[in-house]
């Protein structure tokens, strides 16, 4: 949604306020960073997360400082950004980055409805590794109580896309410098088995 | 170093104050976080950067909003955060992340000396694509007035590090679930010329 927060002063062209271009960058980032502030000093720490319609989950410590200060409903900014690859141009000032960010402006409700806070954790794990939760012992009521769950509307958000190759100065595109895209991609290696687990067959879901 | 605010109020054997440990994870790291507030609300986006010695080094256009209010000497939060891998444990509670986080409290000084706007462009250029200022064109006297070079000590800074696999309660390590980590890892594809570099060899650094 577009507010005066949300509205970008600089390259217009590349901002987006729709959730079909906010949500899927979220679904696809494993971490956000949030950040909130006291007496003027910001604080930001890098989280897991998850999306389902217009909320973002996540879950913490009960012993939490961060946790403790965000539950209780102040502002916070909470961003992600996915790099897909660095623009080199003729020139130093035409480089560039491909990227997908999103920048949200929220504040904490903290979840307690149990069937939410369940659902709530099911979401983040099965982000971070897609089928994962069903294969897990049930959670034991000790480490739900240990466990705080927070909701943030995504409503007021936008996003930010760039794509494509260098725009360069057309009095530059005769150098003889190389200029073009190297692409980016975080990739998942071959999972390593824990000492409890060199015999266990990978799961399919791996 | 350890101050009121850089002091870890969870898990302190994984928070480190010290130069060895923090200065690698920014300078492996292409981009950061940057939050400032205005009357209780953040503000965060990812920015490129560079370090050098204590200083880590921003640059924007001068048109930019982000940069006109950080440029003001408010107080600042930086963080950073190197995904290593995933790490699956037993239980959904006891799953967590390899990672390499920096979180740095300071404020912006406003680069004039010349000499160093044009040592900072170097830097942020090579810590992104490393070799490739040498490359590039002199950058024009007009490029360099629509460019704002921000410095900022990052002597007020904490790393949180965690390595190896999940730790697991005693009582869950019998469970057939697959325990182990998945890592993961920022990877560079194959440069994709642009048209104007169709026929030009891609130089050494690439």
């Amino acid at each position: 949604m577009q507010t005066t927060r949300t509205t970008s002063s600089r390259l217009a062209k590349r901002t987006h306020y729709d959730e079909a271009t906010i949500h899927p960058i979220l679904d696809e980032a494993l971490f956000c960073t949030i950040s909130y502030a006291v007496d003027g000093q910001p604080f930001s720490l890098p989280m897991a997360f998850a999306r389902r319609g217009n909320k973002l989950y996540i879950h913490g410590s009960v012993g939490s400082h961060f946790v403790r200060e965000i539950q209780k409903g102040n502002p916070v900014c909470i961003s992600v950004m996915l790099v897909d690859g660095l623009v080199l141009a003729k020139s130093a000032f035409s480089h560039s980055v491909n990227y997908r960010s999103v920048v949200i402006f929220s504040r904490a409700e903290i979840v307690t409805d149990e069937a939410e806070r369940m659902e709530a954790l099911v979401l983040i794990t099965d982000h971070l590794i897609p089928g994962r939760w069903a294969d897990l012992r049930p959670t034991t009521a000790s480490e739900m109580r240990k466990t705080v769950v927070l909701a943030f509307d995504i409503t007021e958000a936008s996003a930010k896309v760039r794509t494509g190759g260098p725009n360069d100065e057309p009095e530059d595109l005769a150098l003889p410098t190389w200029a073009g895209v190297i692409p980016m991609q975080t990739v998942r290696l071959a999972p390593e088995p824990a000492a409890s687990s060199l015999e266990t067959p990978l799961p399919d879901y791996l």
